[in-house]
């Protein structure tokens, strides 16, 4: 496998790209893997250098602009022909590369997917799907996670068909149980958007929707798949983030204030916390695909570090590993009827 | 000050309900406090008697109905005239009480207090606003947290004001900051029902609004109000709800399996978790306020217990005391220029 990397998307970019790229060559040698690292030369082959990276088997391909956070996506994408994000994608439009993987602008990403990849035939929106731990232990898939506001009720469809298909190529997870995200479990509840999506969801034979699930069946892992508006599941994602993070941070605070027997408590209770942080640590979860596109394209955080990185490349194994373009291409072709709007 | 409670509703009721005003009673013997539980007399006397409150300051009003959580609320409300969360809607509607408490259907409640208690003039949409702990020890507000799906633009701008005006007056946050929910800090991000609410909320001169805010900004308390779409509002509270005693359970479940020393663990660590717990108990707040109708009327969890209900009694103690209600007439009527369509 190919992958190219966006070197210079995210906030610790190109220092954690690159130590990522370096992390992953090493522990997945036993993959026939081939790293690319896209953006500007001399900065990639310094941090190379500087994070042992010299002799391994990572190419770096020279792309001399950078799209910034603030930039329009769809503005700067067509501008900047020579951006990092822009140039990687088009390695894998080319058939240079399998897969791309960027933590830069998720805008900027989506743009260049969607421009450069182009749609897979019956998909109007791409969604981007984000595993989140859950608390029996699996991933429930969430999409889309920001890529499309104002969907429509078939946006929404051709969303679950897609993360069905993610949830049992990629993670393993059998005939997965995908939900309506909504504020009700009742068919009748929600707002226009989920009720006009029901019906049609119901009538899908490639996926096992089992109905509305609410808020509190993200975390406890009810469904594999949980499907709503790019901004719901935007907002919920960053909730979710806070509020972890949040909890986390008066779990300790309490620990400390707890007196005299601050040090031994901390000995006890800190690696039952590293746990516990670990399972909830986006990191260990890599990158979220955008699915829908023709081909592999793997969002990170963009606070992504080596490790969310190297995680993001195992993803981007799986992901061309287990065909998920040609699996969507099938089922979109086979619930044509559903999907496609006859006005 | 007088209030109405609804008896029969919530899952626990009537017992948790009664014991909630008992403690009440008892607890807050320093203000003039009079409370009317309203429902099945023959049960309520029972709970008084059993929980030892035969000879407190509770008076107790008969209604032969109960609305269930599967029924329609708008047919329930005008079918079961006896029910209830009715009459103790119709007891502060004739001004017989002071403020309602419901735990019962939400629907019902919202439904009761439209069609009994009417709308304030001005206000369109009325909206549930709920209090959340952040990190910084305050409470940030969440309106509308499910009362209304699909708001338009100017009943967000309704919610913004309302939600102020809830802040500054019950939770004594002084010139509140207001925030609009959405997936970016950006003007001209998000979906096409925030980028019309934003020029609008600008236009305010009664709130101190200060932009978009993201999920995150939630827990970490960025903002004292955050106003939102019902759809959007409920499925964040959910999802709060869930993470929330997700992590407690994990840090539990963490803390046991560290093996050897799990007793000395505990001993050391359950003070420090329960004081966390305690913070993050939405019983502590006791009830969500309905803003926008011509009355008090206090919403608690479906699965409020006692102290939760005693927490909603002092919430609505504030509420009137601080005639929210007057507060909201007067700004809705300052601000109509902005919020009254023409068109």
């Amino acid at each position: 496998m190919r992958v190219a990397i966006d070197a210079m998307g995210g906030d610790f970019a190109p220092d954690e790209i690159v130590k990522g790229a370096i992390q992953a060559a090493k522990d997945y040698s036993e993959i026939n893997l081939e790293i690319v690292l896209v953006g500007e030369k001399d900065k990639i082959v310094r941090a190379l250098e500087q994070h042992g990276g010299k002799d391994l088997n990572i190419a770096v391909h020279h792309a001399s602009e950078v799209i910034e956070m603030n930039e329009h996506p769809g503005v700067a994408i067509r501008k900047k022909k020579d951006a990092s994000v822009v140039v990687a994608t088009r390695l894998v439009a080319e058939r240079v590369c399998d897969v791309v993987i960027s933590a830069g602008s998720t805008g900027a990403a989506v743009a260049a997917a969607l421009f450069i990849l182009g749609r897979i035939p019956g998909i109007e929106r791409p969604a981007i799907a984000t595993p989140i731990p859950n608390l029996i232990g699996t991933t429930t898939v969430l999409l889309d996670s920001g890529a499309n506001v104002d969907s429509k009720p078939k946006h929404l469809v051709q969303g679950a068909i897609m993360g069905s298909i993610y949830a049992e190529y990629v993670l393993n997870i059998p005939n997965p149980r995908v939900g309506l995200l909504n504020i009700g479990e009742e068919e009748t509840k929600g707002n226009e958007q989920v009720l006009a999506t029901y019906p049609l969801l119901k009538q899908l034979h490639t996926i096992n929707f089992v109905g509305n699930v609410e808020g509190r069946d993200i975390p406890t892992g009810t469904v594999n798949v949980v499907v709503c508006d790019g901004f719901v599941g935007n907002i919920v994602l960053k909730v979710g983030e806070g509020l972890a993070s949040m909890i986390m941070q008066l779990v300790k605070e309490s620990i400390k204030a707890s007196g005299f027997f601050t040090k031994i408590a901390s000995m006890l209770v800190i690696p039952a916390l590293k746990g516990l942080m670990k399972k909830l640590d986006d990191a260990e979860y890599g990158g979220a695909p955008l699915l829908g596109v023709k081909g592999g394209f793997i969002i990170c955080h963009g606070s992504s570090k080596a490790k969310a990185v190297k995680n993001a490349i195992r993803v981007a194994y799986e992901f061309t590993e287990q065909k998920v373009v040609e699996h969507i291409r099938e089922n979109i072709e086979e619930e044509e009827d559903i999907i496609i709007e006859r006005e």
